[in-house]
This record gives structure tokens, sequence and C-alpha cells, in this order.
């Protein structure tokens, strides 16, 4: 989920005073379409000690109009509010319709720090953010827009950041100890917040994580984002009211224009050069191969339940890489689920039915070959998942997956790149040979065409998906060679790790 | 919750007869008309052992088309479903669209079990809901329509008819160990049950309790229910369809129509005979002052907040029995909130702020006279609240109110009853003195036009936010000197519970 928020992203400081000034008077625009629409804006500034947030409060305060706008620091509770239920504080502060308010800290921040220093369990944080994700739909089915950032830095970042803070002119006073402490906590804070965004990320009130390496590339993002959501959610609202339907939240990821395009995606990071020879290759494949026919036996004592999900590009070679893995695998602890277009039977039923019905049972494995992720992905590009049904994939797959995971399936996602150029070579090539020919049809060129569409549902699908229990692994495969061992061994290792923890501790539902 | 469903309502064998053949043809129609709609149905039959769940089933068997419809008990799990994450076993059997499934038993089942036998914490049911809740959005945004029964019967009866059916002619078969251990504990059952339902009790997928007493009430009231809100699923559907707008899930408690009334309401079962002599009254009362001066500041010491809510017929009485209260309570400890229509101020924000910005802190009362439950009494009478509105605001009321009981606040509510008839005497008695002249309005008037429409209202309140930590007290004030020391001593006895509560652990939050 944060990996794609550490992608070096900038912007030139005279790109940032041309879109500065466009975004500034657009900001003004909206919120005075605001002030009648009878919604109120939500902002909740979030993330990481060190990202910026009050950096860019200020920016946002310098772009909107101070009148109908309000920011608020939720800092240390005070007795009058630690006297009341815990969202008093929140309510007593609620911008009227017409507002915008800006939250620095928000009804995250208590169930998050407290797990993230060991003083809750996990059930708590859960009960916590049903309770948050309750509040927050009745906001939105009241007319109201929450617009969630998430400020992103890594943690080297971080710590270079609090160094130079605490050096710099003006002296310790930015870095408290409490920032210091948080600092020391990143990972379990990570965890934490990765947890409570996951839970969170609904169609309706989506999150936004924001890359803080670059400050104009950060407040500009989280202007650019504020002002795509703003409109958005007004052109819906006003929509509504003049047909006199019921009034229904807006989705503010809902329309292609309210999108903010990343710049660079996290396909743009994934090195497409190394190459392996002949006999490398075979000498790592044969190692990984040798470990998984163990290793599977293994998994199968301890009850250990795999899934293995593959996607990629078209002619990246999904199949030869699944075909080396299941070529170590006992045939009766693995099959190899192919996903095409749904049969009749399976467009009768929700779109995750297909895919629940495969869910291996103890000690066996299911691969994938293409999976749930069609939703966000071919469904996307393809229109035929509509836009407000495949912006809600994203939380649909996470609570999925979240609940294979609870119940200690190890879960491996696939990303096979490869450059555009490589492609057209594999197709050329199949085109050439009679026995690949079969595999290549009109579809396949017509894909190729919408590449950057593709390349855009990759990065959201990474963005809002890959999770600290199932990260997306982003493998090259310009060398097929290279992939195949990289995902072998890949498999190894992950399942090498559960059944280590398995013999630790025995398995429990 | 529960009390609106021990009502002992009944339905006599000859309209049984009658209604019984008009739903049987409606339930096949409604059944073919939603072959075609692309919806499935899910029927939750849940409740309490002993309220006749399979004789339900059977009953909705027999008038239902066999043909497109499944009945599925989850009952022991196999191991094949215990090695797979918990929802699998309810995503094998989920019914087509076209078709219908009766779920015996549920995803409820479970969570709700482990509470009431302590296997698990309050945070861990909690965490189970939300999931439970974002599955049941996630089937209902997909077209599916969740029909929620719960049957209930009170626990005396629960022990009559195990008892009977051990005796009976089934011999021993029916009443397994299992049988006897829950109904041994039938009151933590019951909290955590009441938890679950009010938790989930959305606008969208509502739960309906069952009174079961009578079976002959209870089939056709669920039968009645499923038809109802079958009926208004497609017609949203259809609408929806024919518009071209994006799919909402159907409320399914949004028309009037879908309303299956109770013939005999809460309010019905209010007896309205005591009364109570002068001198009774002044010692009764004196003694509950007394007592209630001292409490308020233990409360105080022991930083216990109190909220009263007072809601009830115009010229019930409410404003005397709070002026009995109040002259009890030291002026710094309360305050009187008299609530009115919305202010310009209140109206730019969610209904709930103008509720929650008189919260008291720590130690203090505050008394709502007419309080956030107009939401869906005046508002919903009266249209001010759009259905879907007040639909879903007995939901943001419990959680409203669940908030403020996990805080520790002690939470009243009274409702103050009378008959149409004493109304009457009242409102005469009031335009003939001269200084009680300006208390009735032409507004009173019109109120009471629509005693039928209130009384449901308030059947409807009472069903859905009578809750184990905040029941309603139904008082009658017929004889105004019995409901203002019934109020009286019912607050004392309340806030001398929470007081000794409190010095036996100290407060936490």
């Amino acid at each position: 989920m944060f990996e794609a928020a550490e992608l070096g992203q900038k912007v030139s400081k005279s790109d940032f005073q041309v879109r500065e000034r466009l975004l500034h008077t657009e900001l003004l625009a909206a919120q005075r379409r605001l002030k009648d629409s009878g919604s109120q804006v939500i902002i909740i500034v979030s993330g990481v000690e060190g990202a910026g947030k009050s950096a860019v409060i200020n920016r946002l305060n310098e772009w909107l109009d101070a009148r109908d706008l309000q920011t608020v620091a939720f800092w240390e509770e005070s007795d009058e509010e630690r006297e009341r239920p815990r969202f008093w504080r929140f309510w007593r502060v609620m911008p009227p319709r017409g507002t915008v308010g800006i939250f620095l800290g928000s009804w995250y921040t208590q169930p998050i720090v407290d797990r993230a220093f060991g003083n809750s369990t996990v059930d708590h944080l859960d009960a916590s953010l049903r309770r948050i994700a309750v509040l927050e739909q009745m906001l939105a089915e009241d007319g109201a827009l929450i617009v969630k950032l998430w400020f992103h830095v890594s943690q080297k970042e971080q710590q270079r950041r609090l160094k130079r803070e605490a050096n710099g002119k003006f002296g310790r006073r930015r870095v408290g100890p409490l920032t210091k402490k948080f600092s020391k906590r990143y990972e379990s804070f990570a965890q934490a917040s990765e947890r409570a965004i996951r839970l969170t990320d609904t169609g309706n009130n989506p999150w936004t994580i924001i890359e803080s390496n670059d400050r104009r590339f950060r407040d500009l993002t989280a202007g650019e984002t504020l002002l795509a959501a703003l409109n958005q959610h007004l052109d819906k609202t006003s929509q509504v009211a003049s047909v006199e339907a019921p009034q229904e939240p807006a989705d503010t990821r809902q329309s292609e224009n309210s999108q903010v395009h990343s710049q660079v995606t996290v396909l743009d990071r994934v090195d497409l050069s190394p190459q392996l020879e002949a006999d490398q290759y075979f000498l790592r494949l044969k190692g990984a191969q040798r470990r998984l026919s163990h290793l599977v036996w293994q998994a199968w004592e301890n009850k250990i339940n795999t899934v293995a999900v593959f996607e990629g590009w078209d002619a990246s070679g999904k199949g030869g890489a699944i075909r080396r893995l299941t070529k170590a695998i006992d045939a009766r602890l693995f099959r190899w689920i192919s996903v095409a277009a749904p049969t009749e039977d399976e467009r009768a039923q929700h779109y995750l039915w297909r895919f629940w019905k495969h869910i291996p049972r103890a000690g066996h494995v299911t691969i994938y070959d293409r999976s749930w992720y069609g939703r966000v992905l071919v469904e996307r590009v393809e229109g035929f998942a509509k836009n407000v049904e495949w912006n809600r994939a994203y939380s649909e797959i996470n609570e999925f997956e979240e609940q294979l995971c609870a119940h200690g399936v190890v879960l491996l996602k696939f990303w096979l790149h490869l450059s555009p150029e490589e492609q057209l070579r594999r197709f050329e090539e199949r085109q050439s040979i009679p026995w690949k020919k079969y595999k290549i049809t009109d579809e396949d060129w017509r894909n190729r065409d919408k590449w950057p569409q593709y390349q855009e549902a990759v990065h959201d699908m990474v963005v809002h998906t890959s999770t600290e229990n199932a990260p997306w692994n982003l493998v090259s495969s310009e060398d097929k060679k290279w992939a195949r061992v990289t995902v072998a061994e890949a498999f190894v290792e992950r399942l090498e790790l559960a059944v280590a923890n398995a013999k630790k501790s025995p398995a429990a539902d």
C-alpha cells in the first residue's frame, strides 16, 4: 500500500507555479459552489510524523477562502473532552454546511496509536474502525464530503528529516519526545495505519495516500485531490437534487475526471534489465523446485492453505511461470484455476463467488491464473464494470483477502511486467510459429492499444491492495527465465516461512 | 428491543386461513417477478431456541415455489468448512440470482454463541459484526435482498416449550443437550443477540423481530414481512433499471406499504389504571427527591454523567415530571434542554449534532425535553424526514447511544403515555384556564388527529431502540401523580445502581 508512495515523485518549481495558479483559482470557484450546496467538507489530514502535515494545512489555508474554512488540530484531549464519549470532540467542531473543516488528526488517530503502542488488540482496533465507518457513512448520507488524505514518507526519509529538524534553525523546538517515540515505532505504526486505511477505504469514503518526499508534489497532489473530489461531489449532489431522487452519497472516485493521475506509476519502478543465463536459470530453478516439492508436503502436514494469484500483461509468461511451479507439486495438492469470462452460473452470483468456490482446504494450493483482480483491471478498462462497481471493489477485495489471511492462508500475488516493445516481439513471434499461433488473438492486440489505461489500473490496484499480509510482487518478465526463477524462489521463501511459523506454533483458526 | 415481541399477539384460525390464502398467492407472484429481476433473496432465520424456526421454514417452503428455493441449515461445521475461512461455508451456498435461499443459522450464529458462552470479548463480537456488515452491504450493492428475521419467545415460554417437548410425543428427540445449554444461558444469549441485532440493523439490511408465542401469528408475520420486502425490492430495482441510474440497494423499510403493522403495539400493553392519592404522592415524591439530591452529588464525586430523555404525547406532563426532578438537583449539576424546531445553525449540521452538543461532562446531568427521537417520531409522521432518512435513524441512534453507554453515561429514556380521552380532557382544560391557554396550540390538535400514526411510530421506536443498556420506560401518565413518582423513583433507582457500581470499581472510559 505504502510502496506506491515511495516512487520519488517530484514537481519542478516552474511546473508548480503554473499548476498552483490554476489550482488556486479552481479551488476558490469550487468553494463558492459549495457554499450554496448544502454539503460540508471534512478534510482529514493524517500520516506519519515528519511528512509535513502542518505545512500542507498552511498551503490549503492559502489556497482556500478563509471565511468558510476552519482548521482544527486534535491535540491533547482536554478534560472537557475526556469526560465525554470519544466522538464528542469531533462533533463539537463539525463544519456546518457550506463550509470546509480541515482536521489535523481525527477519529483515526487514537485507535491507530493505541494499536501501534500495543495498548489495544486487533479486535479492539477493528471494533473502533467499525464505529468510524458508521460515523463516516452517516455523515456522507447526510451530504458531507469526507476527503481522507494520508501523507507518507519512508522510514529512512523520516529519520533524515527529524535529524535535520533537530539541528536546524528552529533548534529542538519542533521535535518533541512524542515524535521521537513515534519514529521508533515506525513499523508497528505502519502496520496499524495500513489496517485502518484498508478497512475504511470504501467507495464512498476513500483514502488517498500521498507521497510526501517532495513538498511541491505533496501540496499539489493534496490540492488537486481535494479539488477533484469537491467538484465531483458538487456535480453529483446537484444532479441528484435536480432529479429529486433520494440523496445518495457521491462516490468520489467515480468519474474518470476525478482521478488525480500519478505521473510515475509503480510499474515504472520495476527494473526490467535483469536476465539469467541458461545454466544459472536451470541451476536455480531446479533448486527451487526441489525445495518446493518437499515444502508442499510439509505445508500439507501443517495444514497450511496456499493461494497464489498470477496477473500480468498478455504474453508476459504467466502460464510458463505457473507450469514451473506445478511441476514440483504433487498433483493431489494443487489446483490450477484458469480464469476466463464468467459462465452463466457465475454471472448469477456476486463476482467474488467464483473465486471463493476454489479456496483450497487445509494443506492444499490453489493457483489462480488471472483472478478477482480482473474486476479492477479488465472490467475497469473495458467498462464491463461500472465506475461505482470497480471503485468499491478495492475494499471488497481487501476484505476478502483479509479473511483469507486471518484464517492463516498463505497468499501470494504476482504481477508479471514487461515492456511494450518486448510484448510486441512476443506477439510477432507467436504469429510466426504455428503451435503458438492459437495463443494470440485480436483481443490481445486491442488490449495492447490500451496499455496506458491498463498501466493506470495496475498502479491503482497496487496502491489499494498491496497489503502487509498480501503484498504485490511486481516481477520483471522482460526475461522469462528471470521471471520464472524469481516467482519460484519467492513462492518457496514465503512457504518456508509459513511452515517454520506453523512448526513454532501449531495452527489455529 | 425484545419486549415488543412479548405482547401476546395472536391470529385466530379463521383469520389465518383468509390471510394465508392471499399471502400464498402473492408470494408466488412475487417469486415469479424475482426470477427475471437479477436479484436473489437471502432469508436469515434466527432467534432463540424453542421459537419454532424449523416450523417457520417448513411453512415458507409450503408457500414458495420449491423450484427456485433452497433451504440451508448451518449445523455442525464440516472439516471441509473448518479448514477454510469462515465465510466460505456461506459463499458455497449463496442462492443464484432469481432464486431464494433460506438460511437456518447464518453468519450471526457463531459470533453470538461465542459471546453468549463467554468465549469471546465484546471487541471480538464487534469486529465480527463489522465483517458481517461489510458482507451484507456488498451483497446488497450487488442486488441481493437480505431479509433478516429474529424469532423471539420469552424465557418463561422457552422453558415451558422445552419441557413440553421433552415429555411430548416426539420423546427426547428434539431437545438435545445443546438446546438445554442454550436455555440456561438465556440472559447472556439475549444480551449478545441484542448487540448483534442493534449494530447490524441498518436502513438497507434491517432486522425484523417476530413474536413467536402464537404459531399462526409467527408464520403469517414472517410471510408478510418477506412479501413486503420482496415487492418493495423488486419495485425499486425495476425503477432503478428503467432510469439507468447506478443500482442502489433497495431500502426494505422505505415505503409505507412495506411495513407489516403490528395489530397490538407496545403502548397497548401499558396499564393506564394506576393512580396515587395525594398523601401517598407527596410522601413518595419527597422521599425520591430527598434521595436524589444526595445521589447527584455522589454521582458528581464518582464522575458519572447522566442523560435523561423525555418523550410523550402532547399534554402528557413531561414538563411537570422533569420539574419534580430538577427541584431536587443542585442547579450547578443539571441542564434542562428543551428541544424545539432546529435553528438555522442546527439545520446546517447533521441532525444529531445539536444533541451531541449538550452531552454533559463528568458528574453532570442533561435532561432532554424531547430529543433525537424526534427524527423517528414527529419528523417521520409529518414527513419532515424522508423515509430513507428516518429508517436509517434507528441504527444511527443506537450507535449514538451505544457510544454514550460505552463511555459510562447513565442513559434514561421515558415515554409518558396516556389515553386519547385523557388528552382531550387536558386540552379542553387548558383552553379554559387563562394561564394554561398558551400551552395549547393548533398544532397540538393537528397532532392529535394523527394519533394512530404516532402510535405506530412509537411502537417501531421501542422495537428498534429499546436496548439493554438504555431501555425505554413506558410510563402511564393517565394520572400525573403516578407518572411523576414513577419517573422520579426510576431515576433514583438507576442512579443508585450506577453510584454503587462506580464505588465498587472506579470509573474508566
